[in-house]
């Protein structure tokens, strides 16, 4: 998860890089699915390495070419929780109100998170506030996957 | 908009009081509709000082008995979308995940968000560096009664 | 509940009849809440009666000037779900696909739903073979009202 | 897409047969994904071919063991919207509320329907009455694979 239309380029590099370990790892990766952003970045990285991408659409305009199978909502940001709630581990890349509101439905569906997004000190207190135990935060795509192969091997799967 | 489950003592009153200001001025009082915490308390407020009452419900248990018209989604968290897209104004009066959520989606929905909640000054600087223009804190339902004043007197209704 | 865009002449004034009938019982009449077609025939003849509306839309575009309360749903047509599960009882004014989903949807929500439109011989038998006890035909809008005054007396409101 | 709860043997047989067929068209099969009926059903059958199996789920509990990538809505019948938007061709194997309601709201989305229930003459005329070019009844999972495979090929997909 992560913003769309103001992901700064470090959020798409991480994005992108966060995409192909997940492939590599065997994992299918779930993403917003339109044809910007994090989402987008993630989805190529992800082909880039086999992986299998799924999008979770608002509708069927503007589908990153990167997505395997779009299922398409006819909801706009109502479908953030259909994301979280389908996925095993969120894994926030960058910030913004649309990201925030994923992470904070994710907690309230009681999914573990893991927040990238260097120097966003204010996110990181306010989420870890909110849920000590279910927000973990990570400085790179390496230690995001690190902690997700933890996650998902604690039998969260 | 606040905590079902998890409100504090001091949630509860202001959130009654808040019920009660907004039938003052005239204006229908939204919530999620349950009969726990803020929903519950700022729709009795309101049914004290005859106001009209929304909820905005997961299902038809549990509805607040101060609920005038009662709408049912058979949506979860999504329906926090709802919530705050249907809102002239929101008000969060305590914090949580799912509170979280809302202003998120809030001001993603570019609504204004008024956060009624002391000594949270993790959630006030997060909500702040994300929208500085639509999100004000205030420590009294007077207080947030009287921003919510000027913003629909702006036009914003 | 009835067509947006594809209403007859017999849809409309049927539509505006049912809501001053609706208004004269101290009912709320609950639409999809547009500037067009059954929904906005039925809200202005509410108002006409000085009843009290709702409209569930997809967004904030075209409401009809006849709604009270606007839900904002940033749904499309899986805001059909919220119509009927909010209301209790559930009249169909004409027919087409749109409508048809919300009498489905009524039905499998165990809702009862009347339908109020003349010469529809396939849609009667369809629906009633679907489930005979929760569907009414009905040829005049003083009959509608009959009916749901039976089953709102039965104790299902 | 076809009944959960109330599917005929007739049903259940065509639902794994069509399964199997759309895995051997190389297609990805999309359904309710509960484990009952004919969403079961169709999904074993995909998987006994080796097929790649979705399912649009409400909740995390009840998920069919043939299904590959379940999206958990938190939504009830309002996700039979995501599934008919998110699919190429409709195929309705057996008749019920919900899967009127999934062909009607297909229909307002200008989705193709093909109807394989023998001997349902009110659903066959009832639907071709709304939407005659849209609408296909068959009396096999060969001849609906026929069908769907014309149209996939006419750009549809």
């Amino acid at each position: 998860m992560g913003p769309g239309d103001n992901a700064t380029a470090a959020d798409l590099k991480n994005a992108r890089e966060l995409g192909q370990l997940i492939a590599h790892q065997g994992w299918v990766l779930l993403t917003g699915g339109r044809n910007v952003g994090v989402m987008d970045a993630a989805s190529a990285g992800a082909k880039a390495a086999n992986g299998l991408t799924i999008g979770i659409l608002p509708d069927d305009d503007a589908i990153s070419t990167a997505v395997d199978i779009a299922i398409i909502t006819d909801m706009g940001n109502a479908r953030n929780n259909i994301n979280v709630l389908s996925s095993n581990v969120v894994i926030a890349c960058g910030m913004g109100a649309g990201t925030a509101s994923e992470i904070a439905l994710a907690l309230k569906g009681n999914k573990k998170v893991i927040l990238l997004n260097q120097d966003a000190v204010e996110s990181q207190r306010f989420f870890k506030s909110l849920s000590p135990n279910n927000v973990y935060a990570v400085d790179s795509p390496d230690a995001a996957i690190a902690i997700a192969r933890e996650i998902i091997g604690d039998g969260s799967t």
